[in-house]
């Protein structure tokens, strides 16, 4: 435990300044600076290096029915950090270490006992730190829980992930292709398709941008997967889902992480449902973050994964907390490679 | 083993003329009339009593993928009949005896040992003949494997089922009342919503004829679930569909069993499939004919709650062979009451 030796710094924080009516806009946030409080008794400051900005989070901003409760108007952004416990008197976090948790859009967070749940030390050796975001963090643990117990594939099963260069189809699809399973990614544009293809490993990816129309992704699609699709991971909706929902065989399984395309305007709809039961389909929806029991095992083997050198991941870094929503926004948009963090070091 | 003793009887049956272009019409079908060929060793000849209407038949008038192969053009329409056997050259089937299979659109059917999976004897005193298509037959039977293999729900739940005066959604609605289960159907018109309350005993009717755009049928739904829906036994597809997903609580389960308002015209989109992450819904389509295993299981627990009066249903009827054109149509728009039959005697 260390006392405070320096003058207090002050925290920068971005603020939930509005909701957005239709897409999410600069307007919607707000930069504040606030000096800190003296550490309580039991309370530990940690100073934030990285954040991770997660497509969901545009679903905070409005006030819908989700999972969880719409972000309350003044408050901090929320979101996951990599940071370094600076200053502690909480004898479970010792200054020096490095944690990960929901620390928010900050520069600086103080945690206690009590408001402390999901803080977790992290080791820093092992893998860059910001690998705790990403390929060790909660994006491949979402991949790893639909591709382990929502819709596990089997051997040589075909299996299509969307987002497929982002932080959680990349981990998908590597998941589904070290299972002997043929794998299709969707991504849009040249650059990406190629990095999913020869850098991830997948079998074939199928670059929507150049696809003139829903009929033409779809021949694109169904040419990448002549045995049907047996497995879909989806992360996007929309037009993407449907041309993998036309593909699927009888069967088929659906894991659900998310529907970015429908996320920042109108909800993207399902044009044809009636395929559920002429493939007697199933469809789970999930968010892992209800689902703690997995994260030991599923870390345990990313973790191994990353050192044996068989999961390839990619970042895209902006730089300084000011940077945060232009680089939600731009997530929202699919501007960005891989997974998407902001350095606030 | 009888021989032919009197000449030999005309068949008539309806064809399957054209795949309709849009809405199916009478234009579709023709009725042809052939003599019966002479009973060659093995076969049997049964003349039909009841044919069943069911929405499903739509799906075999046109050649899109599902789970059954377009049927062909020029051939007898296929449906389910209940008959009676008039001659047989076959050891397992008696002359007299009542028999339920896939009869087709025809007054009469000519089997053998190798044609003939899925004709099985029924026991004619027991219950009304026309109840084996019904209460006793594939509908319900649909219902029963929905509510207890796709989407069992607990007791104190709520159920929401569409098309509820139908023949499968009487039945499950039923089922889950007998369970213990606050049940809600979807109906059209004051008439069916009554039977649905006051004969079936479900809890509470809301009458989709009566909202007068999708709010006010949400709005309906809500007052009639006001602790939302955690089992959605689905028949119907489209506007009744968005509603009730978007009364779906945190981890409800939906079986599909159909989306009929979509099957004579373009398929009905589903509204926004963001609901599925957000509450973690899942979803499962299915049909039981794929479920042989199943079937005396579900028959014989059906025929105790029907000896037992615990469970209701209704048809309606239409006379004669030449009617059965004009009776799917009317089913495909929801004209029919229950469970929809054609009377060939």
């Amino acid at each position: 435990m260390t006392a405070f030796k320096l003058p207090l710094p002050i925290n920068q924080r971005i603020h939930l300044a509005s909701r957005p009516t239709g897409a999410a806009s600069l307007d919607n946030f707000q930069l504040q600076q606030e000096p800190l409080a003296p550490l309580r008794e039991g309370q530990l400051l940690v100073r934030h290096h990285y954040l991770s900005i997660d497509p969901c989070m545009r679903g905070r901003m409005s006030d819908a029915r989700s999972y969880v409760q719409p972000h309350p108007l003044g408050a901090v952004m929320p979101g996951r950090i990599i940071g370094q416990v600076l200053t502690s008197r909480n004898p479970a976090f010792e200054a020096g270490r490095y944690v990960t948790g929901q620390g928010g859009w900050q520069l600086y967070s103080v945690w206690d006992a009590e408001h402390a749940p999901g803080l977790r030390e992290i080791e820093a050796d092992a893998v860059p730190l910001s690998a705790h975001l990403g390929p060790l963090g909660m994006p491949a643990v979402a991949a790893w829980y639909g591709m382990n117990r929502v819709a596990p594939p089997q051997p040589g099963e075909t299996v299509v992930v969307s987002a497929a260069s982002g932080a959680v189809g990349s981990v998908a699809g590597q998941l589904a292709r070290l299972r002997g399973c043929h794998v299709v990614g969707i991504a849009g544009g040249a650059a990406k398709c190629a990095f999913v293809r020869d850098e991830l490993g997948f079998d074939a990816c199928v670059d929507y941008k150049t696809c003139r129309d829903d009929v033409a992704l779809y021949h694109a699609l169904a040419a990448a997967t002549p045995h049907g699709v047996d497995v879909c991971f989806e992360n996007v909706g929309g037009a993407i889902f449907d041309a993998t929902l036309a593909r699927m065989n009888p069967h088929g399984r659906i894991a659900v992480c998310g529907t970015v395309s429908g996320y920042d305007t109108n909800p993207r709809p399902m044009t044809d449902p009636s395929v559920f039961v002429n493939m007697r389909l199933r469809m789970q929806g999930f968010t892992v973050s209800e689902h703690e029991d997995i994260w030991p095992e599923a870390l345990r083997e990313l973790g191994e994964l990353l050192r044996r050198g068989q999961l390839r991941y990619r970042e895209s870094i902006a730089q300084g907390l000011q940077s945060a929503p232009a680089a939600l926004l731009e997530v929202l948009r699919g501007g960005n490679f891989g997974k998407q963090l902001v350095c606030l070091c």
